[in-house]
C-alpha cells in the first residue's frame, strides 16, 4: 500500500497555490435554506481558473517538479478538465506539456487545451490503452506522468477547496462532493476530517456509473465500462489505490444521482443562483436534495466542482 | 434643489445592510485581462439577494422607516427588480408592501413579487400614470412611497456595491455601471469619488434609450418614450433630480451599448465566467470592451447589476 497523503500535504498545497488559484466564493441562498430546512454552503469551483477544481491538483503537482522534470516536461491523459488544468498550470510554470486525448474528443476541448499551450497527441480510444501510452511517453522521453486523480500531489491540491470552504463557513455537519476517480472526494475528506472532525462526508456518482459505490460497499476497487451519463467528469471506470485508501477510511457513504436530477439542479443553479454549473458539478447538490429529511437543521457544505459545459448544450439539456 | 446624499450616507447604509445583504464576490479573469490588456474587477450583483443590487437601496430605505411608517406600510411602482427588492425587504422587516405593476407585466415577475410577500396592484400602463397612482395611495392610505431610484436612501444603498468593490479591489482608474434611472450610477459615484478620487466614472445605457447621455450632454433632464431594448432594467424614460445632480457633478461620460453587444457579453459571462447576467447587467462591460484601447494597463471596475433573466429567454437570445 503506497503512503497516503495527509492534511499537512493539503496545507502545503494551499501555500503553493496562493496567488495562482482563485480563492473561489462560498455562496448561500436563503431560499434554498428555507426549502431544505438546513444551512447550505456552496463552494463555487465552477468559478475557479479554467472553470474547475482540477487546476488545484494539477498546479500543485507541477510546482513540485525538480529542475530536470521541469525541463523534460509533463505528460497526462484526459479528455476533460484535467487536460486543461495541466496545460494551463504547465504554461504558468514554463513546463512543456503533452496531453493524450482520444482522436474523437470534441474539437472544442482539444482547442481549449491547445489554447492553454498544451501539445495534444491523439490516440484511438477503441484500440489503444491511454495509460500504457502515457507510461511509454514517460519512460522513453523522460516526461513525468501526472494522472488525473491517483497521485498524492493531485489529491492534496484538490483538498484545498474543502479547506477554504470550512475556513469560511465554519464547521460542517455534512459535506457532499462529486465522485469520479476520487481525487476531489479524498482530498476533501482530508480537510474535512482535520477541520471539522464530526463532519459526515459523502461522495456522489452518476447512477449509471456507480463503481465507487460498489467499491465502497464491497471493500475492493470495482471496474466498470465507461458509463453513459451527462456527467462527463465522472465517467471514470474505477477509483485509484490512493483515493480509495482515503475514501474507505473517511467517507460516510457513496450516493448516486440520475441524469434527470442533474438537469434539475443545473436549472436551479442557473435560475436561482445565477451560476453555470456543469452536470458533474451538480452531483453533490442532487444527493443533498434527495437526503433533505435527514439534513434538517444541519450545516451542509456542497462543492460545485466545475462549470465547463457548452452553453448550447446547457440550453439543450434545460429544454429537454 | 433637494439635498443630495453623500458618501457618509453610503457608509450608514452599509452598516444597516450588514447581515442582510450579501457581500457579493469580486471576480477576475486572467483571460479577459490578457484580451483587453487591462485589469478588470467584476462586482457580481447578479449574486445579490433576489438577483440584483436593487435589494441594497430598498432595504436601506425601509430600514429607516419610523414606527408609524412601518405599521402603515410601503408602496412602490415597478415591474422589475425594484418591485422584488421592496417586497423582500419589507417582508424581512415586517412591513406591509404594496407594489403597483402594469396589468400586462410578465406573470413570472408578478409571481416572484408575491412570492416575496408583496401585495400586487395592477394598473393600465397605457391609460394610467403610475407615479400619480403611487402618490394617491401614499396620500390616501398613509403609505410611504419609495420610488425606484430618485430617493436619497435608495441612492445611498446602491452605493454600497461600489464601496465593497473598491474596498476589495483597491483604487480604480475607471468604473463602469449600467444606467437606467441613475440610482446605481449616482450611488457608485459617491463611493468611487470618496475611495478612489482619480477614478473615471462611466454610466452605460442601451443605445435605443440614451436619455441619460442626452441629459448629461445638454445639462437638462431629457424625457424619452419607453425604449425598445432587451435591457429591461434600463428602460427608464428619464433620470431623477437627485441622481442627475450627482451624475452631472461626478461622472466622466455616459456611453451606450447595442442589444447585439449585450447578447455577446451575456454569452461571454455564461461561457467564460460561468455567470448568468441579465442584459441590463452587461451594459458596463459592453462599453468597457468598446473602449479597450484607452483602458490599456489600467485598473477597471465593472458592476454586473443583476442576473434576473429567464433561462428560456437567455437561451433564445444566445441562439439568435
Amino acid at each position: 500500500m503506497p503512503t497516503l497523503p495527509t492534511y499537512d500535504d493539503v496545507c502545503a498545497a494551499a501555500t503553493r497555490l496562493r496567488g495562482f488559484a482563485h480563492r473561489t466564493p462560498v455562496l448561500t441562498s436563503r431560499t434554498i435554506d428555507l426549502e431544505l430546512g438546513a444551512q447550505l454552503f456552496f463552494k463555487c469551483e465552477n468559478l475557479q481558473r479554467m472553470g474547475a477544481f482540477k487546476f488545484r491538483g494539477a498546479f500543485n503537482a507541477l510546482s513540485r517538479f525538480d529542475e530536470r522534470q521541469r525541463k523534460a516536461g509533463v505528460v497526462t491523459f484526459s479528455s476533460g478538465n484535467h487536460a486543461q488544468a495541466i496545460a494551463l498550470s504547465a504554461s504558468l510554470l514554463g513546463i512543456p506539456a503533452t496531453i493524450l486525448m482520444p482522436a474523437d474528443a470534441p474539437a472544442a476541448k482539444m482547442a481549449a487545451t491547445r489554447g492553454y499551450g498544451g501539445k495534444v497527441v491523439t490516440y484511438d480510444r477503441y484500440t489503444e490503452d491511454r495509460e500504457a501510452i502515457g507510461r511509454e511517453w514517460s519512460e522513453r522521453q523522460g516526461l513525468t506522468l501526472i494522472p488525473p486523480y491517483d497521485h498524492a500531489d493531485v489529491i492534496s491540491g484538490q483538498g484545498t477547496a474543502a479547506r477554504e470552504l470550512i475556513e469560511e463557513a465554519g464547521e460542517l455537519d455534512a459535506l457532499f462532493t462529486p465522485l469520479g476517480g476520487g481525487g476531489l472526494l479524498s482530498g476533501s475528506a482530508l480537510s474535512a476530517r482535520a477541520l471539522s472532525p464530526r463532519c459526515e462526508i459523502y461522495g456522489v456518482e452518476p447512477e449509471a456509473g456507480n463503481d465507487g459505490q460498489q467499491s465502497f460497499r464491497t471493500g475492493d476497487i470495482v471496474h466498470i465500462d465507461t458509463p453513459r451519463t451527462i456527467a462527463d467528469g465522472a465517467q471514470t471506470q474505477h477509483l485509484g489505490a490512493l483515493t480509495f485508501g482515503i475514501i474507505r477510511r473517511e467517507v460516510k457513504d457513496v450516493l448516486t444521482a440520475t441524469d434527470d436530477q442533474l438537469v434539475e439542479c443545473m436549472r436551479f443553479f442557473a435560475e436561482r443562483m445565477k451560476l453555470v454549473v456543469e452536470p458533474t458539478g451538480c452531483l453533490g447538490f442532487a444527493a443533498a436534495r434527495v437526503m433533505q429529511d435527514s439534513l434538517k437543521g444541519r450545516r451542509v457544505g456542497v462543492i460545485l466542482s466545475g462549470g465547463n459545459v457548452d452553453i448550447v448544450r446547457l440550453c439543450a439539456l434545460l429544454a429537454s
